[in-house]
């Protein structure tokens, strides 16, 4: 079923076009998403309320839900579904608390101390797709980092259901979080709202979240007009698969389909050394396939997908990294030698019981990261994610005198006479 | 001679004012760089030329120096200018060596394993401005962090002088830094040859460094063009001064210039609650700005520049919080307390004996850092910005146990039965 290429066969621009993503070009998207953004800015909650109407065929009165709302919404769910939301949480929240510390001062000269301080990004604001796909568990991956980072105010946006509102399961995120409101926008219009605010929504310092291509070009362009900021750039899901001969066709497979249920545009790569497991994959594929779903987007993307035959796993680790995958898995007993030669990569999941689903759930790692090759220079979303460091420094005397005469050479160098001057002036004072 | 604003008279629409930094939207800018990238991208090394001898009015052979003519350069400076380099160079090391720290692993179940691992950015790209201001300073601010996060190749970019090479003071850094070659390309078109690759310029993944809006413009649009990242959205150069009774006003001034000298776009922002104080800078500004070599830039700087009294520094901060400075100087001995209450800030330099351009220099802090209140939302340069910091997990038979029905009730809630299949798979075949 997957296409399959030998490594050794492959020029290095046959490789630099197998690792290359699609690349979305429509200029369509782009027009609509610059109408929108700007109808947005120009009219707040009006375009707003009209755009819910015509993309999520609801008619709201109120652009949000309170923390009553929410409180019944959460109540809907039953006490089974409840715990495993809870038991997500603690561990999102586990994992991402030891993410930050509290860094010691380096004096750098005596009387010259240094240091870094964090500080919460004050208004962030989270966008949780919805329509056919509803994500609570993105609501965690983005609301638990921003709760531990101390963010002041959490925006959410979240287009409307049918009924109006949102469904339980997100509701009961919300209550496990303390977020006691949310905004009932969806699309490119709930990115302009949280860029520029609107009567109802604030306007925040940095956005957050995973969407259709409407909302990525939004963040992208929000990102170019405003001081926004934004998580990072996104596209469609991707993992890759280094498997051997130790490795479970059945489990490779799972694996494989669990990555190409996500859409159409999804790519899954498998990596081996072992023609037969390839082969045995294969088959497994066929076998999961007929009885899955969501099969007809998963066959599309699979058609997008492709293994490669490599000599050896540290070849195909050569592979991955030029690949740089959002999600690797590592399907093999050595995993621990190959894993330390991982140059790039979003995140990693290790050995024959370590599916990606678990952590794109449950197991505590955050389940937000780099696409499209994006994982060569980006990490995953993180508490760091939601803070700013802060570098801080303070001279005494002391380090006046030992610093002074370097930093008015340097600045003499670069002709900066105003900066010598500010030590200087100190100097003369203090002696 | 600085506009004066008090506080308490200033509606929520006037500080929004206030705050707002000067926006360039000129077109004829962003055409041009278009024409620059595009060029680039399809001649190459030829485009490269061209540029350099239209703007730089040199005409190169080969692009680059190598280690011989580096080495050459770096010895035409003097003995006490190369010790002045390198002292620097051991603070900026020392202060970043101490950014990256392992982390532990966390077990967030029974056989459940998750952690972070620190990889190097494999390639990245600096831009060392040159022409008028040559900044051997920001090559250190770079080139230190990225030899410490250990990113395999680090491609340096710096137009040449009208001889044909650099100046002495970027060669000792190359040296320092022990950087074999440095491209002799600068503005737009060296932005671009590093996001792109040249016959001679490698291809990087992400490009560092400041410049003219030239270079802005360059490295905003590569970074919508292709999957390479970039530093941080860069605007004029910034300080807010907060001074109360006990600062010296000649210390204050002499801050202010050293920033308004930077360029006509610079900001130098007062913040006092003494009318006397605000008063007395004026008079030593008059004075200091009278024997400043670049006084035309800082005069005209400093008419885009203001102080605002307030009735205590904690309200002064809230001002300093909105504005988000990218220096923050607090000339009082109430400091200590001051810092805590900062929100939002690049780098802050806390007393009286700690002027900016220490840090610009040599005390061991990033002088590379966000502007025009994108202090908000983002960090200055360090380590952390030259490497990934990659998640990784572990589970075992026990962990796949505790972790498997919460990943299957999960993954059912949001209709994905391929990702509960590759748990489900796992469990029946390992019990």
């Amino acid at each position: 079923m997957l296409k399959t290429y030998t490594y050794s066969d492959l020029s290095q621009e046959d490789i630099d076009k197998l690792v290359a993503r699609n690349v979305d070009t429509s200029n369509a998207i782009q027009d609509v998403v610059v109408d929108i953004v700007d109808n947005v800015r120009l009219n707040g909650d009006q375009a707003l309320k009209d755009y819910t109407a015509k993309f999520d065929k609801v008619e709201l009165e109120k652009l949000y839900l309170d923390a009553d709302d929410i409180q019944e919404l959460a109540m809907t769910i039953n006490r089974e579904q409840q715990r495993a939301l809870e038991i997500a949480f603690q561990n999102i929240h586990k994992f991402h608390s030891y993410q930050l510390r509290k860094e010691r001062v380096v004096e750098t000269m005596p009387g010259v101390k240094c240091w870094r301080e964090i500080r919460p990004i004050e208004k962030v604001g989270l966008y949780i797709p919805g329509g056919s796909a509803v994500l609570p568990s993105t609501l965690l991956m983005l609301g638990v980092p921003a709760r531990i980072a101390g963010c002041k105010e959490i925006v959410v946006c979240s287009p409307a259901q049918s009924s109006g509102k949102i469904n339980g399961f997100v509701a009961y995120c919300l209550h496990l979080l303390k977020i006691e409101k949310i905004y009932l926008v969806g699309g490119a219009q709930a990115i302009a709202s949280m860029a520029f605010g609107t009567e109802t929504i604030p306007k925040v310092d940095k956005i957050f979240g995973p969407g259709n291509q409407f909302v990525t070009k939004a963040k992208s362009l929000v990102q170019s007009l405003t001081n926004v900021s934004i998580d990072m750039p996104a596209g469609p899901s991707e993992v890759l698969v280094l498997a051997d001969a130790t490795a479970n066709p059945e489990y490779v497979s799972a694996d494989l389909l669990a990555q190409a249920e996500h859409g159409t545009d999804s790519q899954a790569v498998l990596v081996s050394d072992n023609e037969e497991l390839i082969e045995q994959v294969n088959s497994a594929l066929k076998e999961q396939l007929a009885i899955l779903p969501r099969k007809e987007l998963a066959s599309k993307a699979l058609e997008n997908s492709y293994a490669i035959l490599v000599s050896d796993l540290t070849e195909g680790m050569k592979f991955s990294n030029a690949y740089a995958p959002e999600h690797l898995i590592i399907e093999s007993n050595n995993w621990e030698v190959l894993s330390r030669q991982i140059l790039n990569a979003g995140s990693v999941f290790l050995g024959h019981l370590t599916p990606e689903s678990a952590g794109d759930y449950a197991s505590g790692t955050n389940h937000t990261l780099p696409t499209s090759a994006y994982a060569r220079s980006y990490s995953g979303v993180s508490v760091d994610s939601f803070v700013k460091k802060i570098t801080f420094q303070h001279i005494n005397e002391q380090g006046l005198e030992q610093i002074g005469s370097i930093v008015e050479i340097l600045a003499e160098l670069e002709g900066l006479q105003g900066h010598k001057n500010a030590i200087s002036i100190r100097k003369k004072i203090v002696n």
